[in-house]
């Protein structure tokens, strides 16, 4: 039987262990996994495109388990009271192929989304980073903010939104942190402002300018985790230019990231690099760096073994996904087991069957 | 919510429609989908192999619905008593990304891999074809055996395997249907003389020579679904420098059926202009014709339709997979609904967060 995690699991879990105690977890897991990068095999998501949104199938194996997550991205649902974007995922042994866990990944992908950009915020942002721009207030908003404010000792938020009742979910949700100060901003600019760390978590599927170079200073990191698919996009390319680029694997990026509007040998280096020590970015306050992230199967295998450490239970609900046989070469015998009663030479009427 | 197909709901559904009914309503539906297959995204499946096996993935959109499958691939799991072929799917809704259905694939699989093989059949083999080798007789060769004896009128089936009881567990099987005499052969070759149509589906991950030319006798359709991975065929290859070959998909059976031993300019023709008349294969009835049948993403996808239509009750299980929010939005509060109780303010001292 497969191991059932629903999102009901997810909200009894969030309960006891808060955001912030998931995405610490998730950024030790997901840094760990980095950390062993070429152990894994690796290829870039596949996509299923359509003119308003993307279905992705994200596979990854580490030789000893496999793990696939299921991801739509629809900016437009929002509009008919559904999600931007939902997920599941599964894992598997890669020595019999056989699912072990299924589990809903959409409250989970938000939460390794937050842990990865703290990840790579510890290695690029100025260690004395303390106030951070967000742009775009949206579903994925609050674990972005909570997990810089818990994890990277941002005290104040600069927050911006298109649409104003998005922010004032935002502002609402984190009155749980009364140490985070939350400065409503008139503008992107406005919002960017001074800050040390800049998010942008937008959702429309084009080539935005969210961020244009007059408002990037010195020492700056962007933390541009919206532009996560061909033709949706949130920096200038001069931002681009001006910057050190770190990606998560750099040929998905090219497809997907910022990175899509550069040239081929724009120079970028890869988030394990960085981790492992074999590559150098922030050299010095006024650096600007930029975590072009797309989101990579990997952090969603660190994820599904988060599940599976921290949230499945014994008492986990099972389901019927794949058969469980006496004889595993008699598949017709487990497949005809409830049809002892009915007369077997007599096939239902309603088949055009001639024997 | 998604709705859950288990392999229960199967078992209980063939209980009344019999394979042949399912088969034969699979060979309409999948035949329907081939017709129409420009209006299909088709891409090969995404594979990630192992010394001892694979999984795959299988997308597939008609720019309305949109199905995957989740297949393993794993010769030897017999020996631990595993299946070697397990599959769960989803099918979903393009316009917004989200999953609708979540099926067992595993029984489902072996239903539509017959269906497809007799669809073909249909086209490729002599009409007046009443006798079938079947090599191979483990857990797909009862479907094979009833497709063909029920839907295609085959009377006499000589089947041979290398293991003995595979042979005895299909021969009991096949007890339901009296009206199919039934030769043990002593050989592959002893099986295929004689023979109107060959069916082979055996399972070993190697470069099989299950069929030699000296076995091939004129007028004969080979149904080959064994040969299905890189490195897994089970036919010469001068049997099919000698045959017309007939493929589902010929970029993923260049990389992955027999076709992958023939050079990449040897001409094959796909199904779907077969059953559109497109082309014709069998010119006379001397010709050897051979489908070369790796398994299409496209027959998952009107399995997925089956199901749907045949199987999904009002009363079907749902499963939590995905959130349902008051405010799309708000994915946050969602996450959070749970945690009420708790002060949010005080963090649970498991987490190391500063906040």
């Amino acid at each position: 039987m497969v191991a059932f995690i629903g999102t009901n699991d997810l909200q009894e879990h969030l309960a006891t262990t808060r955001p912030e105690g998931a995405i610490g977890e998730l950024v030790r897991m997901i840094g760990e996994d980095f950390r062993r990068w070429p152990q894994f095999d690796k290829t870039a998501r596949v996509a299923s495109h359509s003119p308003i949104g993307v279905i992705e199938l994200m596979p990854i194996s580490d030789g000893r388990q496999y793990a696939f997550k299921y991801v739509n991205g629809h900016p437009q649902n929002t509009r008919d009271g559904l999600l931007t974007v939902t997920a599941f995922g599964v894992l598997s042994d890669v020595a019999t192929g056989y699912p072990r866990i299924l589990s809903e990944l959409t409250l989970t992908t938000a939460l390794r989304t937050a842990a990865t950009s703290v990840l790579a915020a510890q290695q690029l942002a100025r260690p004395d980073s303390r106030c951070m721009a967000l742009i775009g207030n949206g579903a994925q908003s609050e674990f972005q903010a909570i997990g810089f404010h818990c994890l990277m000792g941002i005290e104040e938020l600069r927050v911006y939104d298109v649409d104003p009742q998005a922010t004032d979910k935002l502002v609402r949700n984190l009155s749980a942190y009364p140490k985070l100060r939350i400065y409503r901003a008139s503008s992107t600019a406005d919002a960017v402002r001074g800050a040390d760390i800049v998010t942008t978590v937008t959702a429309d599927k084009t080539n935005a300018l969210i961020l244009t170079p007059g408002m990037i200073e010195p020492g700056m990191h962007i933390n541009a985790v919206g532009g996560d698919c061909p033709g949706k996009t949130e920096l200038h390319a001069d931002i681009l230019h001006a910057a050190k680029v770190v990606v998560e694997y750099e040929p998905q990026s090219r497809i997907e990231g910022e990175l899509q509007q550069m040239p081929p040998d724009f120079a970028v280096t890869e988030l394990w690099q960085v981790l492992n020590g074999q590559a150098t970015v922030r050299t010095d306050a006024s650096q600007v760096t930029v975590f072009d992230s797309v989101g990579f199967a990997l952090e969603d295998f660190s994820a599904m073994r988060y599940l599976e450490k921290h949230v499945l239970k014994d008492s986990a609900r099972v389901l019927d996904l794949i058969p469980e046989l006496m004889d595993p070469k008699d598949l017709y015998g487990m497949g005809m087991a409830r049809s002892a009663s009915a007369p077997a030479s007599v096939p239902n009427r309603s088949t055009a069957a001639a024997c």
